[in-house]
């Protein structure tokens, strides 16, 4: 790590919970004031976080945990690395906040460095709070670029809580929201381990995937459709990297259609799969990028489109009808300068794409060759998922679609125990650490989840 | 102001735009890539903004400009209020975040500030980034607890622009975007100046309002119903203080009918009225109230809900389908933990009403006195609107609805020649600025206005 600057110490406050009696006191008033995302208020029984320090956290009883998951897949920077919070603390004394319609120069740097990063063309930054109005935004930009109404995305996807992105979302989170938003149409995406079109090998599954989509856009009539939204690696839904060739199909197919390409890099960007932006693996230009989470390593609430000159200029002249308060907040934007400046110093894209290559795909393949209950390894970068079943032949999962099992939650039990905090979703085990995990931290979690497995499997 | 901490200094850095050629920069840059808000992006000439303090910011020109605005009214405690700074700053040297599903120490104390203002029952606190997800999240939380599908919303009401919270919104921002989202219906509220019921009093305004209400429920079908939601105050669309009795009618249609009451206190809340919420002027408890802006000045994103302890019931044992990457993000919530312990502490709350009863409300009358443009002057607290109409007997707008007009450009031009930064909407200039502005600095913003006024009407 190259930076040179001191944070400020943290001060003691009436809210500081480095003792346990602190936290103990977080907890209760947790337990009596705060809802909780996606659960059942009373069935919970959430960890004190007290403190966290790169690729690892400390729980309300003085554990320390190596963080596998970076929170929400967010903390690319792992936690609290100095430059960031330096930045922060800077920005935070000069001003922290200005109105969007002003002119605020953190906000017009971050958004000359991510576009210095995102493909060529997406030079204009529309700045959102998070991953989820990010991509209602991008829908609204595109239907009114195109002024057609539909949107497809993929089942096996997540695209954010707001009602507009949970219905385009195609995981069991929105089941409970369904309300068939006006022009929300699903379709299958490549994912040759359970395949919709009965492949056996990438290639055919890219182009029975390609064909499919293209029967559903000829089917739901083209010039009906907006845009086609992905996320460019499917993250929370599975992980499931594209065969090569099927991003670029599917640019061409809305190429021939004059339908937009929106890439929701919001888990996969900012080097999570190895690269700045997971399109750039098939050299695809998207029209539309959002992204979110590892901009600033979500030290501060950000995120954020990336518009095609072509679709800024419908806007030139025509107001964008949307907006919010904070958008292009100075305080996130100064985090995501220091963020995107500390990637680029610290060359942490390819220290990601060196992990996945050298420890995590080779070291998740050892782990499958002496687990059963490992179906399959996938991944790239410092994104890869641990596919878990009961049979390898069937491939049962471990846990069913949108549920849990007592095998998974024996897997997840064995984690903490080993002092890993693990991922997961359903049967699945997604290894998420921080970019910035080194080759030993990386190797030392790896053999934490080997062990976890051998007693989960005990057990059960 | 009784803070005794010292804030760090800003450090000068690449992105730093206290001199003329960083600020130049800064305006290039976002030229070239900052898409902004509600905004045909080739046709705004942004102010740049290089620093604010208390009520004042500067211009990339030098120039001091007298904040009337509170930027989009949510830097309630001013600019750089050196306490929040000190607690952003201590916070990030701490933890800057952590998952939504752990505890945290500012996230468990913020709730519990929040919740020891809210009105009695609402103690349960869901965080968001800001309003517009808020309000998405208690009409999820008010559909699901009743089984319900409908909520009814005012015309003249801004509920947020993502696509359910823009649907429910009833101004001109909705009509690019109207989806007619499922069960979204709009109703008249009380607003005597422009009555859309012939009254000509106020008791009459409220009594005719809430007979129109009980008519479009019983018209909908009472049973389809889940939630009205209304502004306390409605703000940007127009500041038109409910007239007493209205929000207890409200109350009591709603309790009649099994349906919930979510008040939208985004804007009128944390002190901006002259009390915490606007609610407490008719001594009225919703079943949801959503906040942000004022929660903590703005200075991190944040919103949230607080919730009945009923609706939390109904999420006790059945998870909440909902959630956010950054909820209840400890940053943001150490800010609204300074935030609301200064408010505390200087009686920023009171010093607002004290504001509106001794500075604004009289000095705006006396203004509408000598400026016949002035066709209505309402508010309370430091949240004030001047209706200026071109004919006082027809109260013909100064500019159109949804539109604006040379005699409202000249106003606001005027008003920056004399160093104030105003606010305006269609044909009203909305009074807004920090609560802990001194009586002082509004009356020389009052004069600003008087002179601003005066010239633009004789440009006219």
């Amino acid at each position: 790590m190259t930076d040179t600057v001191t944070p400020v110490a943290p001060a003691p406050t009436a809210y500081d919970d480095t003792t346990a009696a602190d936290a103990a006191r977080a907890y209760e008033l947790d337990r009596r004031h705060v809802f909780h995302s996606w659960s059942a208020q009373a069935e919970i029984d959430p960890m004190v976080v007290t403190r966290a320090e790169g690729s690892w956290l400390w729980d309300g009883a003085g554990n320390r945990l190596l963080d596998f998951t970076s929170q929400l897949v967010f903390t690319n920077l792992g936690h609290q690395h100095p430059r960031v919070v330096r930045a922060i603390q800077e920005q935070a004394a000069t001003l922290c906040t200005v109105a969007p319609s002003s002119v605020n120069a953190a906000r017009s740097e971050a958004a000359r460095l991510i576009a210095s990063h995102t493909p060529d063309g997406l030079d204009r930054i529309f700045f959102t709070n998070g991953g989820a109005d990010a991509n209602e935004h991008a829908i609204r930009m595109a239907r009114l670029h195109t002024g057609r109404p539909k949107v497809l995305s993929r089942y096996r996807s997540y695209h954010g809580g707001t009602q507009l992105a949970i219905n385009v979302t195609g995981d069991p989170r929105r089941w409970a929201n369904d309300s068939a938003s006006t022009g929300t149409v699903h379709f299958f995406g490549p994912f040759l381990y359970r395949s919709a079109f009965s492949a056996t090998t990438e290639a055919e599954e890219c182009e029975r995937a390609l064909a499919h989509l293209e029967q559903v856009i000829a089917l739901e009539g083209p010039q009906t459709i907006a845009a086609i939204m992905l996320e460019s690696i499917p993250g929370t839904a599975g992980i499931m990297v594209p065969p090569p060739g099927y991003l670029t199909g599917v640019r061409e197919l809305c190429d021939r259609h004059g339908i937009l390409l929106i890439a929701d890099e919001v888990m996969a960007g900012f080097g999570r799969s190895g690269r700045w932006f997971a399109v750039e693996h098939d050299g695809v230009t998207p029209d539309l990028l959002t992204f979110a989470k590892g901009v600033n390593s979500g030290y501060v609430p950000l995120g954020g489109v990336a518009i095609s000159e072509a679709v800024h200029q419908t806007f030139a002249h025509r107001s964008y009808p949307g907006g919010l308060t904070y958008s292009g907040h100075p305080l996130a934007c100064a985090a995501a300068v220091a963020t995107i400046e500390t990637m680029e110093d610290e060359r942490v894209v390819e220290h990601a794409a060196a992990l996945g290559q050298e420890v995590f795909g080779p070291g998740l393949e050892e782990l499958a060759g002496r687990h059963d209950w490992i179906g399959e390894v996938r991944g790239t970068g410092v994104f890869w998922a641990l596919e878990l079943v009961s049979d390898r032949a069937t491939r049962e999962p471990l846990a069913p679609y949108g549920g849990s099992s007592p095998q998974m939650a024996a897997v997840l039990a064995a984690c903490k125990r080993e002092g890993l905090l693990p991922m997961s979703n359903f049967n699945r085990i997604h290894v998420v650490p921080p970019l910035t995990i080194s080759a030993e931290e990386a190797r030392t979690g790896l053999a934490m989840l080997d062990r976890a497995l051998t007693a989960a499997r005990a057990d059960a």
